[in-house]
């Protein structure tokens, strides 16, 4: 623990999230599940997506810009292939209910997909892969954001960095569990550059005329550039289509941030397929195949000894289990937002650390 | 034309191509397929992946290593998700039917999703998910392929590049393309990086243990690396999951090289998905909003004023264009080696050239 943060129990940091978010009008359930999965995040290791988000949620929530008690139903589609109006609730209990809608879809027809729009950030795509995944089911998940990310050679950013989970199930200690987004980097990477003095590749970033730059802060004030080139630009294309164009949500830049317009709804759009490979055989042989898959990954030889093959996921159950026990290390300056606004909404007791 | 090349018109081409395969057992229809696929996939200017690839099918045909006249049937599956049995059949046959099947039964489930298993290299990805396009769906295709891609700090290859090509009906000249493979660059940029003396970025490609190299020849000698490191890595294991794990086909190092095993099937897999976006909205409002999405692109700024930018499948709708006008280059080595196998298989008249 350093100074500069504060160590807290999973528990404890559920809980009073938990009490935050109920305090918005939300229902307990609703509460209980949001701070749930900010936790959950935070475990994984994946801290930009933890309950740093929460005073922005709650913010939103309390303006009424997030619906804390949204009214989520079927707007279109048939058979296997539904679309969900999200009401402009949260969006991780949108997320959640076109999650479960697609596995009670892909358990009738063996393989589904639902649609949400108007919804709004939904944290880490992979919560939702993983409700696939723990019903021994395949989840994916992709949402569309705003545009951060300039094609190359364009001045002005075109696509998201939309994010893609896939999560397989395993039946072991985790699923097969990829969440990636598809600009080479995030906007951290660019950050600890800067903090470090040092330069960055020129496939990272641009300034803010879309020129590549080596330069961190320069980036910092531009965009990202997508993985891979016209690779990574067309599939962020391809996630914007399948959830905000066929959905009749919106894409491109009719979304809105939610830290620049923090009193509008997000509009965020999200897509989501199921497959349930129990369809195709039995759990025993899933899991057989599964395990031998992994094996091969495992076994395979490193020229860099210092080095482990790490499987899809296994960083994160690694870090939950170490978190778990440890408690999650929390920002100073998080600590302090968290605890202002608990005594602001009347949350009590104070959260332990 | 240089003197390395001839041209050919696509007809010629494919008329030529079709008796070629015809020789080999398949029934006409069949044989007029891959004939025009192939050609189809240089009027893409996909030249790695048209006709060059015909001595190697036509071979494996003559000696049942493919099956010229494969018996596919469902055999696992309900509802809208199924799994083929390829019966070893040339892949473009098999990839078209399972293709066939994913547009019928998307078509009464608004979703679908069809695994082959036992085919073999089926080309250009495109082909199939365009044939979803053709239905105003959209289509989405993966193939595994023997391992020729090295995890970062791995010292044997341990996935494939396995591409995915992902097709969305416009309604307009061509439809949204996109077709990638999961390495970062394919074999043919090193070779060309090595006939012009060029070092290579460290992120294309390992020496032979597995191994960072500039060095093109080298690298030539190694493996490739992932777009975007565990990126692309981790979608590369989707893509073999997807198609050969959960079909009950094989994955990783089990399928087997056409060019190593010319005498065996592949037992390649692979797995589409399709999705009905007119199950969603009127084919009106789907066309305008894609042409709403394109407008968007095209019109966003260049900072380079000498680049244009282009969307997913334009350059291969241009360079079709155009070679439908103008004819195919073929390499010269390579018409020798189609006029002598239609020599050797009775095929007249001689190829055009």
């Amino acid at each position: 623990m350093s100074e500069n943060e504060v160590i807290i129990q999973a528990d404890d940091l559920e809980s009073y999230v938990s009490a935050l978010f109920e305090k918005t009008g939300m229902n307990q359930e609703d509460a209980a599940y949001c701070a749930q999965s900010l936790v959950q995040t935070n475990l994984w290791g994946i801290d930009s997506h933890g309950v740093l988000r929460a005073p922005i949620y709650i913010e939103r929530l309390v303006s009424k810009a997030m619906n804390p008690a949204p009214n989520i139903q079927k707007v279109r589609g048939f058979g296997a292939l539904e679309v969900l109006d999200g009401d402009d609730g949260m969006g991780f209990v949108v997320g959640r209910a076109a999650m479960k809608r697609a596995i009670e879809l892909a358990e009738l027809h063996g393989v589904s997909a639902v649609g949400v729009n108007r919804s709004n950030h939904f944290g880490a795509a992979a919560l939702f892969a993983k409700m696939a995944t723990q019903k021994g089911m395949i989840g994916i998940v992709m949402t569309n954001v705003i545009p951060n990310v300039v094609a190359p050679g364009g001045s002005k950013p075109i696509t998201g960095n939309n994010p893609i989970a896939i999560g397989v199930p395993t039946f072991k200690e985790f699923p097969f569990m990829l969440d990636i987004s598809l600009s080479n980097v995030a906007g951290g990477k660019l950050l600890l550059a800067s903090k470090k003095g040092e330069q960055i590749p020129l496939d990272w970033a641009t300034d803010k005329n879309g020129r590549p730059t080596s330069d961190p802060d320069a980036a910092f004030a531009g965009f990202l550039l997508p993985v891979g080139g016209h690779k990574g630009l067309g599939l962020s294309y391809v996630v914007d289509i399948l959830s905000g164009l066929i959905t009749g949500g919106v894409y491109q830049h009719a979304m809105k941030s939610m830290y620049k317009h923090r009193d509008e709804p997000s509009l965020t759009s999200h897509f989501m397929i199921v497959i349930n490979p129990l369809a195709l055989m039995s759990r025993e042989e899933m899991e057989s195949r599964m395990a031998d898959f992994y094996q091969t990954i495992k076994a395979s030889p490193m020229w860099d000894d210092s080095r482990e093959m790490m499987l899809p996921g296994e960083i994160e159950y690694r870090t939950a289990v170490a978190r778990r026990t440890n408690g999650i290390p929390v920002p100073i300056n998080l600590y302090n937002d968290l605890v202002e606004l608990g005594e602001k909404l009347g949350v009590t007791p104070k959260l332990a650390a």
